[in-house]
């Protein structure tokens, strides 16, 4: 066993497994980069008097935030169209200007953004589907923060690949980038059941069985979706999809908004993964995931904040009170989705749909130390009668004072310590104003 | 003209009225506590050449923001119970500790702990509902912050009175103390036509129209509310209170989420201002108040916070976002309540459901000088394609820079400059500890 080199002491910690436990006055030891140990603070002090010790008397500790799906890149189009339906919204604004702008630097320049806002909104782990996958992956492995980059297949020429072969050749090349990595990994990824035809999906089921790696995909974003499908060859995607293998505990379908209970069912007996995007989901009025339904039915529910250009950020607190309050008004249940089960969305369910369960989501003995400190004295989050309420529905991303992805500090006490926030800000004003001088 | 005293330039003025405006470069000029004039930012340095200059290079200024529905020492109670539909919160939960604890110094306390966040977020002005009303308004004009605070009347006693007579009593004197305070006024808040009979409400119109002051009620918050109502006595609540007079201009209509479209005709004919809690709605359940029609038929919609008890913040930029996405998932369109239209409601509409539009929510010469400031500089407001879509859908409460009431500066550059954040938490938690003990 690795020697303790860090302790951290929070006030209070809420280490996701077990379920709603918040232990106070207890500790975190790690060591090599996992966690060693939980226990009593005062014991741990004794047992390991030469590790670093972090007090945080203020605090909660928990696990690093998971952002089961975005599109990092797109924090440079953060609030360049709103208001909008998807439609429109896409095809109208966003699709030109991705065709007029996305290149390799506008990828780099994006992520980095995106990660900067991740970090210090205590997210850890995040799942992204966009071009330049390679890059998107250099830059999380450069900023420290674990991420899941996308061999993306979409079926029409853009500036990242022409075909279906040379998505599948690019994706793969990426793949075996960074097969060995400790912090990257890639996920196949299908735009939509809408945009790839069902060879590349049947392409994709076998080679993502071939190299053990999970598949990220949109799946029944809106009503229109679905019925388009139905009117084009009489069946709904999920049915679609299941009879081309692809409902398989490898699958993080994206938004799900249009369920079925017999759909409900089949995506449980399945395995499937599902990651509800609530504030993407209101904000284009695309319509409202069951994750209430879902969850009870035994499906994995993970949170993501879709890309900036539609949310119009990355903060997976906003997300955690926006999926509690959403999923409490639409099943008319104000008992559905208790905090602590929001916040096991946004950590371990996001952890366990990146088939990263073993490694993260928790602050359990052997997983990696991805851990986030959030300072609960506050105006806004005083008295503490509940810290897991705190946290899900009073806490703001600015009340984060740590965080850490396999025991690295990536923040702390106001200060990055794997990025220069002034470099990437102005790299990505600077793509701004090239934007709007052609607008 | 008074002279001018204090000029604040920032980088965007948004100033409500006109519309949608957004002025670059563009300065406020504040003299006696008031808005003097709105101009270039050039123009206004030269004309003014003695003024205090206040630079916000990354900022955008906006007018400070109204909670038009909050019960403020209820923060004492944030997390305090969470989950639970309304009527089992209440009755199960909030009223017994209401009943055990509640008395002037808590009001005083809790009040004290609500400025604090509201001031620290950005909110310049708020209406309450609660006991002991008489302390909010002296805590809120020591704090500098403008208040609107309730002669509430609720049909059973409590530690403020036994019976109507006495709640009126108490409430016009609370009415004589404050009706020349620059910055406390005071309105009627019969609690909801559930807990408050006809004789009661008949009283409150005669004496609101003899004092000209506003009505501030609970209407219409869940379907359970119009159904025992009309099992009662064959009337939905909102019919009651037309044929007892209540449906005027002067009537603040909290939550109303159950709304006929004869009774969206209604209240547009009558005037009536709804205020929409759309976070304590979805928090209890409650259900969802159509402010997109209601806006489109002419009526005045404002935003509330609600208590921290069901909320659970007091935080209005988390409200605006809450209310856009709300109003467009609901109303299955993306376009509905655009980012402008958000800030209106949380700014001007508010301003004038509280009889205070001529006053305040909008930076235009002649108003106080009630404005915001906001760090658009983080990283999850970067970069700025659209400073008003930043401010509804992507800042956060911690990035208010600097906050004035009129022309005086309650916070600014981290520094609150009324009020003692440490006292205000010790207090704070001196109460918590006290209920836990007792749990």
């Amino acid at each position: 066993m690795s020697p303790v080199e860090l302790v951290v002491a929070p006030r209070w910690l809420i280490p996701v497994e077990p379920a709603g436990a918040i232990l106070e006055d207890h500790a975190v030891a790690v060591g090599d980069g996992r966690i060693l140990s939980v226990g009593p603070a005062n014991e741990l002090r004794e047992a390991h008097p030469d590790a670093d010790w972090i007090d945080r008397p203020d605090h909660a500790l928990i696990p690093g935030l998971v952002n089961a799906h975005t599109h990092a890149a797109m924090n440079l189009l953060r609030g360049y169209a709103d208001d909008l339906p998807l439609d429109t919204w896409l095809a109208e604004h966003i699709w030109p200007a991705e065709g007029r702008w996305v290149n390799r630097d506008f990828v780099r320049d994006g992520a980095d953004l995106a990660i900067l806002e991740m970090i210090r909104g205590g997210t850890t782990s995040f799942q992204d589907m966009y071009f330049f996958p390679d890059e998107v992956g250099a830059v999380a492995a450069e900023r420290g923060i674990r991420a899941v980059v996308s061999m993306i297949v979409i079926g029409a020429p853009t500036v990242w690949a022409e075909s279906t072969d040379e998505y599948l050749s690019r994706g793969l090349e990426v793949h075996d980038r960074y097969k060995d990595h400790p912090l990257v990994k890639t996920a196949f990824a299908p735009h939509a059941p809408y945009t790839v035809d069902d060879d590349a999906l049947r392409r994709i089921v076998t080679l993502a069985d071939q190299t053990d790696t999970c598949i990220h995909m949109h799946v029944h974003e809106t009503a229109r979706e679905v019925q388009d499908a139905v009117d084009a060859n009489g069946k709904r995607p999920l049915q679609r999809l299941d009879e081309l293998g692809l409902l398989t505990p490898q699958l993080n379908a994206v938004h799900m908004t249009e369920l079925s209970d017999n759909e409900i069912s089949l995506l449980s007996s399945r395995g499937v993964h599902v990651v509800h995007c609530p504030e993407s989901n209101m904000k284009l009025a695309s319509g409202s995931c069951p994750s209430g339904k879902l969850i009870a039915s035994g499906v994995n529910v993970a949170l993501g904040t879709d890309g900036a250009a539609s949310n119009n950020d990355l903060d997976m607190f906003g997300e955690m009170r926006s999926a509690a309050l959403l999923g409490k008004i639409t099943s008319e249940d104000a008992s559905a989705l208790p905090a602590a089960t929001v916040l096991q969305m946004a950590t371990l369910n996001g952890a366990r749909a990146l088939g990263l369960g073993e490694e993260t989501g928790s602050l359990t003995p052997g997983k990696s130390a991805d851990m986030v400190c959030v300072n609960l004295n506050v105006p806004a989050c005083q008295p503490v009668h509940n810290p897991l309420s705190q946290i899900v529905y009073s806490a703001g991303r600015d009340q984060v004072s740590d965080v850490w992805v396999a025991g690295r500090a990536l923040y702390t006490e106001g200060k990055y310590l794997s990025t220069e926030p002034d470099d990437v800000l102005a790299r990505a004003n600077a793509w701004m104003t090239r934007m709007q001088a052609e607008a």
